[in-house]
């Protein structure tokens, strides 16, 4: 099962592809999306958009895992941050019928089996499961590398769990 | 002048459609598009990326007038209001080069010349300027009506000073 993983952003989407077979799961790719903050808003939802097409139509993954959004500090780049979520649902909605999301206490549960955990745990836990020899960067790709391994461990118990 | 003025929302998106010349503003529809909370979220917005299309497709605007957000209450609902606005924002990007945000009071300071205007004396002044018969409705296309009008009048403005 090949699972997208996307951490919503307007400046920067994270993303991260994985492929999942009897609960190991390896690295195909990861990176971010970059919009430039000399454009306008609608420009750069427009470049997420071509963007997350470009990457459906490159690794046409089986299931999209995506964070929630809880917005405690700044609104406005909250606003902007779920604007620009709102594009990357639309995509998924046209790519892919299989879409999931979690918040980030559930990812931080999966990742650690603790829903407090903080970012370099999250880091260790993301490196360690997909074998890779450094912590991916920037910190938003591996954001998304974690909720698409998130995906990976409910979707595999759920299947266990549903014999 | 054709202006499409947008009420963003992700249960009820208002519309409003106005030709305006020499100040004089006439409408040319407006309505609503609604999404069933049955629905999954991702469904509701291709719901809203499909009905705009059609409605700029319909109506070719020269410009678009979106209400901007504020959040100060119910923030789940915010967050699906902002991501309905990113997928509008995707949509106007797409089919017109010509965009412009207003805020909340300033819709209220160009309808009724008073920042705190409360919904009923925007009603009032769109009937009013429109020359309708009665107030329109749902209330979220009187709304848009209201954006589309703050926004002939503002280029009016801007076109008389620039002289």
């Amino acid at each position: 099962m090949r699972i997208l993983g996307i951490d919503p952003g307007l400046a920067t989407l994270g993303y991260g592809v994985i492929d999942t077979e009897r609960g190991i799961s390896t690295v195909v790719d990861y990176g971010v999306i970059e919009t430039p903050k000399t454009e306008s808003v609608p420009v750069r939802l427009h470049m997420i958009y071509d963007g997350l097409n470009d990457l459906f139509d490159q690794y046409k993954p089986d299931s999209v895992a995506i964070e929630e959004l809880f917005f405690t500090k700044n609104i406005t780049t909250g606003i902007n941050v779920a604007q620009a979520r709102g594009v990357a649902l639309l995509v998924c909605c046209d790519k892919c019928g299989a879409m999931f999301e979690y918040t980030p206490m559930q990812i931080k549960q999966a990742m650690t089996g603790y829903g407090k955990a903080d970012k370099k745990q999250i880091q260790f836990m993301v490196t360690r499961l997909l074998r890779l020899k450094s912590i991916p960067k920037p910190d938003d790709a591996a954001d998304a590398l974690a909720v698409a391994l998130t995906h990976a461990q409910t979707a595999r118990l759920g299947g266990l769990f549903s014999i």
